[in-house]
């Protein structure tokens, strides 16, 4: 099948610039350097493409995301790197981490989310350490209670965890320096806690945070607009096909995809060389037409997502291109909770 | 079950204020003069109470909408209000025409979408006519030619549509004569085009929209805290239901829904009584939390969304609850395309 055979709205992964990515980052972090977000892809599909590239660890975001992960025998070594109290969604990695079907590690910063994890059989914990964004995470302070309530509740603790979030879109001059002072606290939270993994790190910092022992990165792989400028070792590895269904001679025109295949918290999509967007609704974008580019109505346009994470969530697959060439189709198998 | 019991995420319909808002536009339009707007909630479940509160005609934005209620049996009347040039989707819609199934009339604004309804056996038609927002819609001049057009190729013109998208938000001193003067243009085109429906409005116009045979409303069934402003008749009756993950002392928590959870085109959502937005991650919102109301980890948090359609369209279901009690599950099962 070839691109222009797809119907529309379709997500597009560009296969070349998906290679170029997964590789730019092993160079830099290879094999469990990086433990690879899997809340940006949600696809066991991808993520297989990462652990083929030698990344067999993983960051989950919700239990669904570390229950497929499991299922798809790529259990290797799991971190739900979020919060939950949840007993019936928490008890089931319990009973995933017994069974040896995946190694499961949870991350707690607080009494509540200790005796949830301990409660549900959950065997390892990384305590979540405040390191500047205002999100979980406990008062660095803490994070040595937190630990020794971990282990007498019978878990082990494998050290710490903090997302220097704020830094990301830094500007470049000043970011190692912020990374660093972040990541100090994060160390010395880790002597409090003991345990052997300092987890932080993103596509921001990937390049300049030298002190964790693993990066949490996700939007590498794809990348997406707002990014970009803060990660530019990377590509535009994800795009969405659309079709022109209208065409306006007072200068708009307007195709079939809108906000319920894209993620809008980053701002509006970027139309690939014909047009710049104006709106977008439920099922529609209309953008403004370029003079030099006339368009008719049927015509394929590319759309980039401003957030790939979100707009990938949207989404039941992605389909991946080698130029005109559709050469695989991706599940997005891990959405929902 | 009780509403306290539910895993979070959750996306919850208040079913007293869903009852007021359905009965409020019944009162203002009865049976037939409203064609609820499918896309707004993508539930059979849901549609079928608007059919039983008397309105049998519908309103899809996709072909798997109009699909999925001609399946479940509500395809009395179904308007796929869009323009849709892919030969198979809408060849399924003329196969659904034939068969009996569903009576399917399609939105057509341009040759290129009247050959393609032709193409594919879809019956009937509604010229859709710009009317003032940039979107779909030709040119008003236009409408006469586009309805013979699709006669020529064997379709039945049934009327016109116009969505005056661009007054909902306008001040309600100024809102019914800017809608009288975008309803003229489509009484005019329905001169050129024949046939007896003018099908326009929305839950911003619809108590002042007298010039439409029908209108297109769907928002007014959840409403949300952008559009409640502008239709004061009708109330929030959905919620995103929360669990507090953390807490921190320094001002501010964090509950177990984000960007994957939330439409964010139309701003942050609004945190019910305890606190206010500071920004949405992917599985997070963190917010500033009132001085007067200490929160504790494990406490829920009722979220009101600031746009509906795209929030209603990244859940697999909506429970529905009167009070602190679980009614009713509606699965969310119109999505995608």
């Amino acid at each position: 099948m070839k691109l222009g055979d797809l119907p529309t709205p379709a997500l597009v992964v560009d296969r070349p610039a998906f290679d170029h990515n997964v590789a730019a980052m092993a160079a830099v972090h290879p094999g469990e350097r990086l433990r690879p977000h899997v809340k940006a892809f949600k696809s066991t599909a991808l993520a297989r493409e990462l652990a083929e590239a030698g990344h067999r660890t993983f960051c989950c975001a919700t239990t669904r995301e570390v229950e497929g992960m499991a299922a798809a025998g790529l259990g290797h070594d799991l971190l739900l790197a979020n919060e939950v109290l949840d007993p019936v969604r928490l008890g089931r990695l319990g009973d995933l981490a017994r069974s040896g079907a995946a190694r499961v590690t949870v991350a707690v910063d607080s009494p509540e989310t200790v005796a949830a994890a301990a409660a549900a059989g959950v065997p390892q914990v990384l305590v979540d350490v405040n390191v500047g964004l205002p999100r979980c995470g406990c008062d660095p302070a803490d994070a040595g209670r937190v630990a020794d309530l971990a282990r007498s509740s019978g878990m082990a603790v494998r050290g710490v965890m903090g997302y220097e979030g704020h830094l990301m879109r830094e500007p470049a001059a000043a970011k190692a320096a912020a990374v660093e002072a972040s990541m100090k606290v994060l160390l010395e939270a880790r002597e409090a806690t003991g345990g052997d993994i300092v987890s932080a790190g993103g596509t921001g910092t990937y390049d300049c945070n030298r002190w964790a022992t693993e990066i949490q990165a996700g939007s590498y792989v794809l990348m997406d607009t707002e990014y970009l400028p803060h990660a530019r070792a990377f590509r535009h590895a994800l795009f969405l096909w659309t079709t022109v269904i209208s065409v306006n001679p007072a200068g708009w025109a307007v195709v079939d995809a809108g906000l319920k295949a894209l993620g809008m918290d980053h701002g509006d999509p970027t139309i690939v060389d014909v047009g710049q967007c104006w709106f977008v609704s439920d099922e529609h974008i209309t953008f403004g037409t370029d003079a030099g580019s006339p368009l008719a109505v049927g015509d394929r346009v590319r759309v980039l997502p401003a957030h790939v994470d979100p707009t990938v969530a949207m989404h039941e697959r992605m389909v991946v291109v080698d130029g005109e060439d559709v050469v695989d189709t991706w599940p997005v198998d891990l959405r929902g909770w």
